[in-house]
């Protein structure tokens, strides 16, 4: 097989701990598939900051531009929540997004069956929940210009939000495709109500729209579709929005499966290349512990896997395997009933490598 | 007693139901307490736009202007969703806040016994669920300059976010002074690791907290708070915030209350006026059947009576009548477990106005 390039970007917190166990997989996989993989490491975040002063380095950069894909475990850390804009590990995400070109990204929602119960909402209302949220991720409010000025009622801060029609129709297209290989329906997230860049997106879906017959459309209020993701979760199949409403709706969504240590993200743009990732943050306050769950980065591997490479039985395989780990009763702290019986973050590496 | 002047702005949709059952209400009060009312009557919203061509006419605003405080149903509906943005009841609502002044708004999400088992989370996350949203209502990127212009790229349209340091001390003071009142606990939400705006938002709070030694302030980022709403609910007290975040997290609030049906708001400005109506909108699928619950209304009077009137008495004695009245059983449809015993709009009132 041709060698796939991968960068690795461990990051910060328990994000060097989940993504070792990622690469045990990784190598597992090429034993058993006979897939070939070339990794990288580069620094990214706090740790880039601390030991390059940048949070994302011109290297780091160029490796993960000479990559197919980049494994990134997690990024931040109170160390570095007081520092000026420039040094901080949010402002090399955004970075790395813009530079890679990475203008969506997928958060799937789902429900797992042995986490079941760590939902806050009751198992009825949670049934059947398996939800996609498409986020806009190189536009918007988060990159617009940003500044000061002095008014008449003291200082002034002035953030933009921006955007056009190529970049609205992009990411739209690309959510209908995928509620076409999915149950069909998409929900596009706006507030038209009171927004421009609102209209502009709405009045695009519905351009696009009839390109895609066999997808059911609805279009729902930002406020709106914080209530109905609580009320009927299940009923959502794709949500397409905007950068900041995706923030906050995606982040809703993950919490109310209550698997939210379990879930996996890919960012994509034009073409295969994509940075895959855990939802879960960096959790410093376990890191080093050997406490932190290597679940979402290695499920992340097989949604590259799967998107990136178009390994499908490679990706059946990890998923599988995490599966039979979990069946077999297997649990780290984060989500064991008894915490005495909990696994460590490298046990559990090794058990889903043993099940692939 | 002196003379209160109410403006009393019905609406559309179920909002003239509603606002019928809370003026028997105000009547009552009269009688019972000895307050003397005036009410005027204005035309707002879709029923504007039909009668003079404008959400929010001339005369409706000199009514508001001339009362001690505005009693508002709900305004809106399919009719006039597709209308220019002249034409549109939404922007009768923003012209109204930015009128009047109204920069605080305040939506308390309070679980109701009755209505525990409605809500979609676990009963015992919910317990003890009993949280003030004070969202800023006349700044940030509802108000800030909108366009089009043409890009590379397509058309594009521009929102512009901006709040200069006035306005958020004064809705800031304010939260803490409310949270002075209740728990002593006060969230402020913000962006702060990706918006200037924000920042702004993050240093004011930061600079006044000192001058509430006896509040405990958190910081929590907007995606993180729309996960924490769903962990943890009753560990909120109060929660402040900017204009669009605060539109989100307060509906997710008030839906994972159960009670939505049920809540009150107010806006208020400087000094003792406000604008009181329901959470819940104008439900045009039920509007003019006698359906409609008028208790959220009801319940914005005696918000009325306490915060600008201080009617301490009428207040205690308006809710202690919705709270006999539901703990003898009696609902309206949306709240009857056993829909054939659900009693009218009217009957609702009339229970309520005899309890009192
Ligand atoms: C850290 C922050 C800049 C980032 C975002 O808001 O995009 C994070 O919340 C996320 O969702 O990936
Ligand atoms: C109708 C709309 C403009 C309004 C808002 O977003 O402020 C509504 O959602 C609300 O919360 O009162």
């Amino acid at each position: 097989a041709d060698v796939k390039k991968i960068a690795v970007i461990a990051g910060d917190g328990i994000g060097p701990e989940v993504v070792a166990e990622a690469e045990k997989v990784l190598k597992r996989t090429e034993e058993v598939f006979g897939y070939r993989f070339e990794t990288e490491h580069a620094l990214f975040g706090g740790i880039a900051i601390d030991e390059k002063g940048t949070p994302l380095p011109e290297e780091t950069l160029s490796v993960c531009k000479s990559a197919d894909a980049v494994l990134l475990g997690a990024v931040g850390g109170p160390k570095w929540d007081n520092n000026s804009k420039e040094l901080r590990p949010e402002t090399g995400l955004l970075g790395i997004r813009k530079a890679l070109g990475l203008f969506s990204n997928l958060r799937p929602a789902v429900v797992f069956d042995c986490l079941k119960d760590a939902s806050t909402l009751k198992p009825e209302v949670l049934e059947g929940t398996d939800l996609m949220v498409v986020r806009e991720l190189t536009g918007g409010i988060y990159f617009g210009e940003k500044f000061r000025r002095e008014s008449a009622q003291g200082e002034e801060a002035v953030d933009t939000c921006a955007y056009n029609v190529t970049e609205v129709e992009r990411i739209v297209r690309q959510a209908f495709e995928i509620a076409q290989g999915r149950r069909k329906k998409l929900a596009s997230v706006d507030k038209a109500n009171v927004l421009e860049t609102s209209r502009l997106w709405r009045e695009v879906v519905n351009r696009v729209a009839p390109d895609y017959p066999d997808v059911e459309l609805e279009h729902v209020l930002v406020d709106n579709c914080a209530m109905q993701l609580l009320r009927r979760p299940s009923s959502f199949d794709v949500i397409v929005t905007e950068n900041m409403f995706g923030d906050i709706l995606s982040d809703e969504a993950a919490m109310l499966t209550g698997s939210i240590g379990m879930l996996a993200s890919a960012s994509l743009g034009e073409g295969s290349f994509g940075l895959y990732e855990p939802v879960h943050g960096s959790a410093p306050d376990i890191a080093g512990q050997g406490l932190a769950n290597p679940i979402a980065t290695i499920l992340s591997l097989a949604l590259m896997f799967r998107t990136t490479f178009g390994y499908t039985e490679g990706a059946d395989a990890i998923e599988a395997a995490v599966s039979d780990v979990l069946n077999a009763g297997h649990r780290t702290s984060d989500i064991a009933v008894d915490k005495s019986t909990a696994i460590s973050t490298t046990k559990m590496g090794d058990l889903i490598v043993a099940a692939i």
